[in-house]
Order: structure tokens, then sequence, then C-alpha cells
């Protein structure tokens, strides 16, 4: 695993700090006694250099409060690691030590990268299919309804949540029974914020529901601004260097665990204080802070931000009729060119705002829409509940219908057949994803249908080749095998059809799928 | 009209050059004796600076042939223009003069440029709806077949014809009954083109095929670069140094028609030789040449050119699912935030290639899918005849079902609310058109609906407004009047409803849509 054997003995030698063990993907802390006098948030300049002799991470350090100074990094190699500070003041700069990175304990699969452009796997090399839920005030409830909150997701289908860093304004964090004690800032109201000093019980806080949620083995989408002030607290408001401040902070702190993902905001445009060029400069701090290079996206309000700029990772789109549409995920792709989360559908729901008025069908279809399109969604719920407890903002249980078909949808997906689903034949066909000549799945949505033409696209197809077929009821739950098997004939130049020419025989019910694997194959997917 | 008489005055005094009448965007053409020795085609900088007295314009001349240089210049102001020739060559050099610009003649609205952000107007302020046509080859075909062309679309509802300024590599332009003796460039085959020289005969030619479309007060968007070269004559694999002087060859002999489009390239991304970065150099050759700022786009094939880029005036986009979905021709325009013209969307027609079996209804469907949904589209029509003239390719006549079903639809569109079309509410409805509290244009496409309860989104409502209803079928082309008037009663924060509770009976067919007008104003559209 040592590659440069000598670098590394001759940076040994030059060190003075002892050893430690850090997993692969995990987090080594480096803390670092300091001081505490003036204001350790500004004007300290801290850095390490971490290298395993052939490539070197330079993390930020941050202030902890109480005279300590930390930083942390998430090494992603196994072997010995070494490190030295930076500062510009004297107690903190060359500080030198090493640790051993060990295996991946059991379900680490390290952070979540790009796949295959359109995708998602982990650093491992295992696919990753995102199924998000939002849950954008959790870490600012009762540690009864984040425990809660915790056991719901653990027995949910979600492997991703949305969530904000800061709180949105609200008379309950004010003066109500969740009166907030912490913010990201020192001070307790707009008139004695200090924005230079950053209050480290607030961020504290913040990580350990942040590691909660990864030992639940759940992505972490942080949303780092957000528009939900209401003229009363300013943190929409705040000034260049402050909003800078923040970003790097943030990251220093946040970006060494390794399920986090960035979202620069929720509903940008909202944010009538931030301009284009402002979001473009925050995305470019998080691009160069990051050691890491966790995903990074912005969630858009009416206008939609340019997700085409070289910083975005993938799309995090809100736009309600791409989920209702035929076709229109894979467009999103393809102008894009770059992997799409659907990151708000609107939310299953009652309430009196339209937004979180979906049926559990509704939601359910929206889902498949985004799945057979080659995309991915994000669920959210709003129920009224004398609780006053809402899934989408604080959390606690779900009351909705779609989890369970949620859960139904990842089965499938996760049962996909070698190098991933893919969308088939994207231009003329709508919301088939597959793999040719090995496995489909259709999806008909609200159409009633009660028979399907057996054509299939024909790209990878040869007379003779066999396929059964599962008709999938999405909001039953069920897959049905149908009993005929089907061999392939060449029809033109565009479709291969049944050499007896049959058709699937349907249900003539909504929310129907049907999954098309071939048989006379080794290598098929079940 | 002439502000600035005393700027105008000094330089009338030192003119020698006769005076000239010409109408407002009419063109001005300068012929200047030249030269024939050497290659006239390179190395020879040309252009003239043309004034009102207040702005300069100075668009680039070219070599006619026969010792003949030209430069062309579009007025857009009445008055005095005067002019004045720069060239590194002495003969062509320090020409001056002058002319007067008159009124534009009747239909003369001037050249189309975008209108609201969304929309399209012609430069006299005269909205402009484009209701397209596609066909490619026509400059190229017999003078009978050009006539009759022309007799077929002086006739048509089409106001947009998309043609190629090359031929596409075609034995019978090789060998048939419509052999070329005119290409780009001189010579006759791949073995004899001298891409240093272009062939005037061939541009003259295809000047006054613009010329007899301008006549019919038709937008030409001529199309640059195509892929259809087959290996076989390398118009698809020219250098950058040709491919640049060629661009502004056709700038500087093109520009001054006051109906031209340039669009880049038909499926841009079929021409492999090109990159992305060639486009953009393109795109900016014709941007800074073109004094007039014509309209500037690119049709894509499968990779979707990123129209976001500030060269790119509108979307000339490929998308068939865009019209074949509800709500994606907004979220087109929402994501590139710029007008959107469907370009292709499939033709009418029975040939074997998919590309062009649409029915008429289909074909009907789509475009009022695109203009509902706040955009605008492009027909073609590709059926099999003995003739083998086939609409799309070389003109002639019209055979298919939908051009009528256009015609209808272009009188509902041109029928427009004071300020034009809009998409109403459209992150939650979709396909649906209008002013706020004026009228709304709803399609209903292949749903068979019965009734429809009458609600209206609440913007500008108040109660008591009254509303009155006619029914659009637009297959068989016929509005029926509603006989109830409906009364506005608020509903909820999004809503508002009829007093009565009353819905609208439909008749059940598919392709239907509804316009509903307020009645209790003045301003009303009809």
């Amino acid at each position: 695993m040592i590659k440069n054997f000598l670098g590394i003995i001759l940076v040994l030698f030059s060190l003075s700090a002892f050893a430690d063990e850090v997993e692969k993907w995990g987090m080594f802390e480096l803390v670092i006694p300091g001081f505490t006098e003036g204001n350790p948030f500004i004007g300290i300049d801290l850095t390490a250099e971490f290298t395993d002799g052939e490539r070197i991470f330079t993390p930020e350090g941050f202030y902890d409060g109480n005279g300590i100074f930390k930083i942390r990094f998430m090494p992603d190699k196994e072997g010995l690691w070494t490190y030295k500070t930076h500062s510009n003041r004297k107690e903190l700069d060359n500080i030198k030590g090493r640790f051993t990175c060990t295996p991946p304990s059991e379900g680490n699969h390290g952070p979540v990268r790009i796949r295959d452009q359109y995708h998602f796997g982990y650093a491992d090399g295992t696919a990753f299919y995102p199924f998000g839920t939002t849950i954008y005030e959790w870490v600012f409830q009762t540690q009864e309804t984040r425990r809660q909150t915790l056991e719901t997701l653990q027995s949910s289908p979600f492997n991703k949540v949305r969530f904000l860093l800061v709180p949105p304004y609200s008379e309950k964090y004010v003066s109500g029974p969740l009166k907030l004690t912490d913010f990201p800032f020192e001070g307790t109201s707009k008139e004695t914020w200090n924005f230079s000093r950053f209050n480290v019980d607030f961020w504290q806080h913040f990580e350990s529901c942040l590691q909660q949620i990864l030992d639940l083995g759940i992505e972490a989408d942080i949303i780092l601004f957000r528009p939900y002030d209401d003229g009363k607290w300013g943190f929409d408001t705040m000034d260049d260097a402050t909003n800078d401040r923040f970003t790097r902070y943030a990251v220093a702190r946040l970006a060494a665990f390794r399920n986090v993902w960035w979202s620069l905001a929720n509903e940008n445009s909202f944010l009538d204080y931030f301009t284009e060029d402002d979001w473009d400069r925050l995305f470019k701090i998080v691009r160069d802070k990051d050691p890491y290079d966790h995903l990074r996206s912005i969630h858009n309000a009416g206008l939609i931000y340019d997700y085409t700029k070289p910083w975005v990772t993938h799309v995090s789109l809100q736009y309600y009729n791409v989920v209702r549409a035929f076709g229109a995920s894979a467009l999103v792709r393809d102008i894009y060119r770059k992997a799409v989360v659907n990151d708000e559908i609107n939310y299953e729901g009652d309430i009196a705002s339209r937004w979180g008025q979906l049926s559990g069908e509704e939601m359910g279809y929206r889902f498949w829409l985004a799945y057979t399109g080659g995309t991915y969604a994000t669920h959210g719920e709003a129920f009224e509940h004398p609780s006053e407890i809402n899934w989408i903002s604080e959390g606690g249980v779900l009351r909705g219908q779609s989890p369970s078909r949620i859960a139904f949808l990842r089965q499938i997906i996760e049962n996909a057949p070698p190098g991933g689903w893919d969308t088939i034949d994207h231009y003329y066909l709508r919301n088939v994803i597959g793999k040719h000549a090995h496995c489909y799945l259709y999806y008909f949505g609200k159409e009633k249908i009660k028979q399907w033409e057996f054509a299939l696209p024909d790209e990878g197809l040869k007379d003779g080749m066999q396929f059964k077929v599962d008709l999938i009821d999405t909001w039953n739950m069920t897959i049905t095998p149908v009993k005929e098997i089907f061999t392939m004939e060449k029809l033109d130049r565009y479709q291969f059809i049944d050499s007896r020419k049959r058709s699937v025989r349907l249900p003539g019910k909504p929310y129907m799928a049907m999954r098309i694997q071939r048989i006379d194959t080794g290598d098929k997917n079940e």
C-alpha cells in the first residue's frame, strides 16, 4: 500500500508526533491546544498537509472554542499517513504526526461520487441509488424528536436526507417550546449576533446529529444557506465576507464526514440578497476548500441556477412538472449532461399549501417517473397533526402511504443489471430503463393498459433471444410473473417483436410497470 | 429623424459620392470595381462605416467575382446615412457616399428580434409568432420545383423556413437529374475544391432564393453547417481557417437581408469534426461580424449544445419528447431563460425512417403542446411519393393534414391578448397560456374530457369578474362558444371558481382546447 516507501521513511525520521489509527474514510482529528486571546476565529491561518507519500491533501483547521484548534482529515487509502501543520501562529505551526489508516469497517463504502456521468456510486465502487427524504429542521428539535426521527429513518427506505445547517426563522425557535439557545454565530438575536465569532456549541451539536446520520449509513445533503428568515434574523442578508467565512468554517468542520453532500442553498433564487455571482463564488470556495471533492449542488426555486457550471457535480432540481411528464427526466439529464436528483417534487400530505397536498399514489407516481427516466428523487411529507411535528420540518414519524411504495421501488432499482440501469432509446421511448438485450423496466404511469404488444428496441437483440416478463403493480407492491416466454424476431430497422406476435396482457389498472428479463443467458440479474 | 444635425452637415461637406434611396430595413449595396488579379477572396480587408450621425455600423465587404467588390448595408432608421470604406487595398479604400433611408414599404416590419425574453417580435414592434417549416434543400432544386415551393409557401401558414446553405451530399446532385454545377467553393468535387475561392454563382443563386423568401414576408433560418456529407465532399471536414472564412463570407453577403436568422448548424453534434469550442468560435464570428445582430442559434442532435451561452439568442431544439409532454416546453424555457423554438419535432409522413412517421393528429398535437407551453415549433413533412419530391428535402407541395391545423392554431395564437401570450402559473398548471384576469388558453391534448370544473389561478382575479368560454376542436378546426357566463368567486388562496360552482361541458374527444375570455371589461381581445 505504501508505494513511495523511501519518501515515507524520510518523512518518518523527521516526525516527532505519535501514531494513531483511523479507518479508511473515517475521520482523523488533530487537536491542538492554542489560545483564547483576541478573536481566534479571525485572521488565523491554519492548515495541515496530509500525505500518504504520493498525494497531499490540505484541509483547513478551525477554532473549536476554549483555546482548542482542530484539523480534521478523511484518509482515502489504507496505510501510513503523515501530516504537518502550517499556520501564521507559531503555537499552531509545524506540528507533525502520523497515523495508520486501517480497512473500512462494515457498511463504510466511502463518500458518494458521480458514477457513469448520470448516476451515483460510493468511493469503493458500490453503486449508490439515492432515495432521499427531507427533514429540514430535525437538528433543532428536542432530543426525543431527534431520537424518533433517527428511529424512523432506520426503518425507512431513505438513504439520503436533506436538512438545513441554519434554522429557519420561526416563533417556536424564539419564544416557543423549542426556543433555541445556540445559533451558528455568537448571540441570540439580530441585535446581538457577532458575525465574527462562531458559536461552537451550535456546530458541535450539528456534528453530533450528522454523525448519527452517518452511523445509520445515510448520506447527508447539508443545506448551507436558506431564504426562510422573514427579515428577522438576518442570516440571509449577511455580507460577502461573512458568507465566505461561514462557508469556509462549515467546510473545515464538516468535510471530513464521509456522508456529506454540499447543497449551497435551498430555493436559492428566493435569497434576494444573493446574486448568481455570489453563488458561483461560494461554490468555488466549497470546491477549493473541500479536499475530498464531496458532491456539490444547489436547490433552485423559480429561477433555475445554471447547473451546467463546472463546479456543479449534479442537478438538485425543484421542478414538479419534470416528474409529472413522461420523457422530461431524461431531457433534464441531456440538457445538463449530469446526474439529476429531483430534490423537491411536492410533498405527500394534506396541508393548506398546495406544495404539500400529494396523495400517496401521486408521490409514488412521481418517484417512478424520476427513476424510470434515469434520474432520482427526494421524498417529503407534510400532514396536519395535533403534535405539530411534521416530517419535512421537524422529523418524527412518517404517516404517508408513499414510503412503503418507495421501499418497493428501491428494491427493484437496487436489483440492477450489471453496470446499472440507464435509459433505453430515450429520444423515442419514454421512461424505459434497463440494459440493452438484458433487461428492461417499462413504466406505464396512469395509463390503464390492457395489453402491450411485445416489442423491444433493436439494440443488441438477435433473433431467437428469449425474455420473461414480470408485471409490477407499483401501488399494491406485487410482482407477478407472466407465464409466456417471448422469443425475439426482427420486425424492422428499429424493433424486435415476439416471433408469435404475442402481446403481454395487463390488468387495465394505473401505476403498472413491467420488467422484461432475458432468460437464455447466464448473466441475467435474477 | 436626424438628431445630430450638425454632425451630419459636417460629414456631408466631406462627401463626394452620390445620394441614393433605400427603404428602412431594405438593402443598400455599394458596388466597387476593383481587380481580379491574385485571389481577391483572401487577404483583402474591406469594410465600410455607415453612420446616421449617431451610430456607426461596420459591415464587411466581399468579393463578388469579375473584379467587383460589394458592401451591403441594412439601415434601421429613416433619414440620411453616409459611409466611408476602409481597405488595405487602395482601390477599395476611402470611398465615400450617402443615401437616404425612406419609410419601410408595406409588410416590411424589419428583422425579427427577441421580445419579452421568451418571444419574438419584428423590429417595428409587431409581434412575430414563428410558425416554421423545413425545406432543407429547396434552393438546389429545378426552377419549376422552386416556383412550386414558393407558391405552396405563399398559401401555407408558415412564416419561417429552415434551409441549408450548403447542399447535402446526394447522388442526385452528383450525377442525377439535379446535377449541381455550383457549389459554395470553386470546383465540382472533393478532388477539385479550391477552399480559398468562393463560387460567386452559387452565392448569387442562393441570394436570389433568399430574396424570394423575403418577398413572401417569410423569415429564413439559414443553416451554415450540416453533417450530411457522407465522407464524399468534405464540406463537414474543412479546416478552421476555411470554416471561419466561409462563415465570414456568408455573413458579409447575407446579413443585410432583413429576414435572416443564423442557424450555425443542423444536428451539430453529428458533425464529428467540430468541437464545442469550434461552435463557440463560429458563433462569435457571426455575432461580431453581423452588424444587425440577427437571431443566432444552433440545432442540436443527441448531444445538446449549451444554449445558455451568451451568443445564443434563442433555443433551436431537436428533442421530440419535449413536445410530447405536458409541462416540458415551459421547463426548457425556464432552464435556458430564452425563447425556445422546437425546430425539429419529427415530421408528418409515412417514410421508413421513424422520424418521418407522424400522423397529422400527432403533428397538430405537438404544435399545440409547444405553443400552449410558451414555446414555438417547426413543421416538416416526409411522404413517400412517385415524384420523389419530398417537402422537407426538396419542397414542392404539401400533402399532409397538419398544415391546415397549424393555420388554425396560428389564427388563435395571433389573436393575442395585449402584451401577448405567456405561460400561466406554469409550475403547477401545464400548457395553459394567457394573460392573467384577461384570457386563458387551456389545451387538453389526448385527454377525452367531458367536464372541466371552472377554476382559474387567482392572480389578478376578483370576485364578480365574468368570463366566456370557447371550446376549440383543434382537429376539426371549430370554435364553439359555451352558452354560460362564468362569474368568479374566490375558493382558496390559489383559485377562483364559478360562483355557482358550474363546470364546462366538453365533448369527450381528444385534441380539445378551451379559450376563456373576460367579458366585463373593455379591453378583451375579441
